[in-house]
């Protein structure tokens, strides 16, 4: 029998820090070839490969500076030689790219691989309104995929600061595969059977960030914002029973790290709340804010929301989102966050 | 058929607030005295009298200053008196005094009247180990009880701040009557029929609050934090189901503001997590930490510690409990909280 093989296709700051995971981890089970492939998209940093400074001096200068890669892990900036062969593809990258790396990958994927996504977001498409990214790559590879979510910030975890993570896999055996490969003494993985329910918290959360953002903005308390939080989860837990429900999505899955603690850590910080604030305290465009705050980059919230709301106005179920429904009114200034405490006075989790 | 009766037993800051509530909602219904009776602990402010004082500016200026009570709020230093006649009892004092009281109001209380709750805490007895205040209230009094839990800091309920509670009851019919007591346009309700998970999660939370603490007093980031507010979430939950789990504790009430949103409020402000942080950045003991730094007041987190792995211990079950472990060791200054981390390092619920 042949040993087997994981590539990492992508190498931002979490992929890197996924691939020492995985580089670490991988020298210790001998089913394994120990080289773990990581694609990276060439730049060039001061002159040099960013693969060949990575190649040499083992770390991701640009995008995971100061921390020490495993020697195991070898940047490739050819995807497709990245992808070939491997038995398990760990899928971490930019989402918008995602469509086209697959199609480029697709010739060399072992039909009898799986993958796991580490992306969170959604895809839009006219035929599906919103997708799931593991449905992107199910669909276009032709493999099982599973979802890791959780909260996990990148460079706390690659500081090796003491966190958890959810694996959302239907096929146990699979799952137990997984875990071997990600679980750490400081990264803790669950595993469970929900693959829609982890990946789905782990896009929505977002929306919910930037509404505890403009909360926190318009000068409210930690009790208001702790009840705002908790309305946009029951309104994240109530749309993926209404768009995946026949995917059975569990219950259980909210308590775990893809669902409360990643919507804690989110909503306490980052991005997301962030422009909420800036939302809530300003009357910019929030491509101005972005531009102003995030030096140029996007924050997923407001995507996100409006993404969600597309769906929600067409199936007219948008009064059973109010919360939903209002960040991306006020992401997009049709509204006035001064208002936002009305639009929750009659939810319907309080009927 | 004559009016039903409310009164509040208790005038702390969140007696007060909740008498407020009360006091100007009972207006709205005919079948009620207008007139709500709470039961004021008699001090003397100043040279006079704390119910003289109440019942003529209508402001409790010792529990909760500058907020106005409604006019049919009438202060009773005379708990017999304030409970006679009460078609519901609303309960709300510091639970030491939880006993005592009840004996004292038992000849009294209407048998066909019912009571709830708003004390976060619990009861220990030697025969029963834990027990729940409402179970002390049912016990003694005979009568039906519900729970009213939630992220509800008193001063920003009193300001009219928009929150949620969660009410636990059994009893529908009991528990629309209750809702339409309490709910207001900024203190919104959900009522479920878990009474034990509703109160049990009150006093629970606040084991977790001090290890939210102890963590941040440790410098650890906010992905760390939400890991170990989850597996503490999840050790309530296990302890709720462990101890009574022959009474249908549900797995939604963890959703609800009891739960999720009432943790979150107490993991990243309040007392509870003050003394976490206190406990990690010094090497004093608790009882001086409280007197220093709460003026003498106490924390329930360390007194709940103490009560659960009194439990624990009892029933050979710390092992499966070692976040609620690690917080009454540090409490007691049994374990260095540099340590924390370790016991969670091979959590049951990572296995």
């Amino acid at each position: 029998m042949s040993l087997k093989r994981v590539s990492v296709i992508g190498s931002g700051n979490w992929g890197s820090t996924i691939a020492k995971i995985v580089g670490n981890n991988i020298r210790k089970f001998p089913e394994y070839v120990s080289e773990v492939r990581m694609w990276v998209f060439e730049e060039m940093i001061d002159g040099r490969k960013l693969t060949d400074i990575i190649n040499t001096s083992h770390e991701n200068v640009k995008y995971l500076p100061n921390i020490k890669l495993p020697e195991n892990v070898i940047a490739d900036p050819d995807v497709k030689s990245a992808a070939r062969d491997a038995d398990i593809l760990v899928i971490v990258m930019p989402h918008q790219f995602l469509n086209r790396t697959l199609a480029e990958m697709k010739p060399v994927v072992k039909p009898t691989s799986c993958a796991i996504s580490l992306m969170k977001g959604l895809a839009l498409s006219d035929v599906h309104g919103i997708r799931l990214l593991t449905d992107c790559i199910r669909d276009v590879l032709n493999i099982p995929c599973a979802a890791l979510m959780g909260a996990n910030l990148a460079t706390e975890v690659s500081q090796e600061n003491y966190c958890e993570a959810t694996i959302g896999v239907d096929d146990p055996k699979m799952g137990s595969e997984l875990k071997k490969l990600f679980q750490t003494d400081y990264f803790r993985i669950v595993v469970i059977k929900d693959e829609v329910g982890t990946e789905l918290c782990g896009a929505l959360k977002n929306i919910v960030a930037v509404a505890a953002g403009i909360i926190e903005g318009l000068g409210f308390g930690d009790n208001t914002k702790a009840a705002v939080i908790r309305l946009g989860f029951m309104e994240m837990k109530n749309f993926i029973y209404e768009f995946f429900g026949d995917r059975h999505p569990q219950e259980g899955t909210f308590l775990e790290s893809c669902g409360v603690a990643d919507l804690i850590t989110t909503c306490y910080g980052g991005r997301n709340k962030q422009m909420g604030i800036a939302l809530a305290t300003t009357n910019e465009p929030l491509a101005q804010l972005e531009k102003e705050r995030l030096k140029g980059q996007s924050a997923q919230g407001p995507l996100t929301a409006a993404e969600v709301y597309a769906m929600l106005e067409r199936k007219g179920l948008l009064e059973k989102y109010p919360l939903f429904t209002a960040v991306h009114k006020v992401c997009t200034r049709q509204f006035d966050p001064k208002n936002f405490i009305c639009c929750l006075a009659n939810h319907p989790e309080h009927r």
